[in-house]
């Protein structure tokens, strides 16, 4: 059964691969799996037939048969479910594999998406400097106990897996900020995840979809 | 073998049950699984020991033989895959459920906690109104689109599952706030979820242990 995907039609990062269809994508290239896009709107994405499939309103879906999910990490951890390649078979490596799937998307992501909201939102504001420093602040403990766990290995816990997946594309949010340069062993981390052959083909195709809109 | 999670020695809720062993507590007591407590002070859940177990320094961890986990949705999970009760047969309905599990976490909870570390932390700050408001606004947008997805339904999807338990436990922290009162049928929804007997066993186990390391 064909695989079906929701991705924004012109991705507002305008293709550097930090949108949410991203993670999935590559969760699907990692696995071998041909998927297709449907390309919604920023409107569409709001409107009731995208909400029966998603009721938050976001990118992306997962449709497959009578299979209809969303939120990334759940497609992910789905695709991670279905195809061998992203989860190990060793009963308890999967269940921490699964905890840093959680990790990431709980722990580490929050305050990376709160810069985002800051950033975005907040810079105007008088108090700008102040709430981004508290952020900040957050963010580099939680940075700094990622690179202690993660110390001189290449991963998370053994071989790659779709906790890796999720942590670096939580990661890859923070790669224009700079704030990843005080961390070598997490850049590391995120070339190791970014020079994976199928985040390759990925980006390629997140890219590709994003020119192709701005050129039609 | 026995399982042994870790709680905070003495809750800084007082025993209210917003700690995050409650879902823990919860989904055990969902499936009939005795486990046993292994509190864990203030301090010493910084300290390295602690940290071999969750490198982020927080409670709740699962340990069962050689097996360690940390991150509550991730324990959660485990408990409900090892377990009949928590997710269903049906192996659609089952991805779906597991979709609301990220979908409470990583959509609905991100605003809530954003709140709570503003009345916590930033009350006292010039911009704490502004701020406030401006992240009750993202979290109205969340509990609308949530209530009308639920509308008239008892559970997210069909039967009770974990995606229920782990998005009933993220909204009552919204109790106190007043907020979900806008909301009947999320305040319908929660009380359903506070009422089911396991809840109310793991509810009373941790007031215990709160009242316990008070009278100690």
């Amino acid at each position: 059964m064909t695989i079906t995907i929701t991705a924004f039609e012109q991705s507002p990062d305008r293709g550097k691969g930090l949108a949410r269809d991203m993670p999935v994508r590559w969760a699907l290239e990692e696995v071998g799996q041909p998927y297709t896009v449907r390309p919604v709107s920023f409107g569409a994405v709001k409107e009731a037939t995208h909400r029966t499939r998603q009721p938050f309103g976001q990118i992306p879906t997962y449709e497959q048969g009578d299979l209809v999910l969303f939120e990334s990490g759940a497609i992910v951890f789905h695709i991670a479910e279905q195809h061998v390649g992203l989860l190990p078979s060793n009963a308890n490596a999967r269940a921490r594999a699964i905890t840093w799937m959680f990790a990431a998307l709980s722990t580490v992501e929050p305050p990376i998406v709160d810069r985002s909201i800051a950033t975005l939102f907040e810079r105007d504001q008088p108090w700008y400097d102040a709430r981004l420093a508290s952020i900040e602040g957050r963010l580099r403990t939680r940075l700094d106990e990622l690179s202690i766990r993660l110390g001189d290995a290449d991963w998370l816990d053994g071989s790659f897996s779709a906790g890796d997946l999720l942590m670096v594309a939580v990661l890859l949010r923070l790669k224009l900020s700079g704030i990843l340069d005080e961390y070598p062993r997490i850049s590391a981390y995120v070339a190791r995840g970014e020079a994976r052959p199928a985040f390759q083909r990925a980006f390629a195709a997140q890219l590709a979809a994003f020119n192709e809109s701005c050129a039609g």
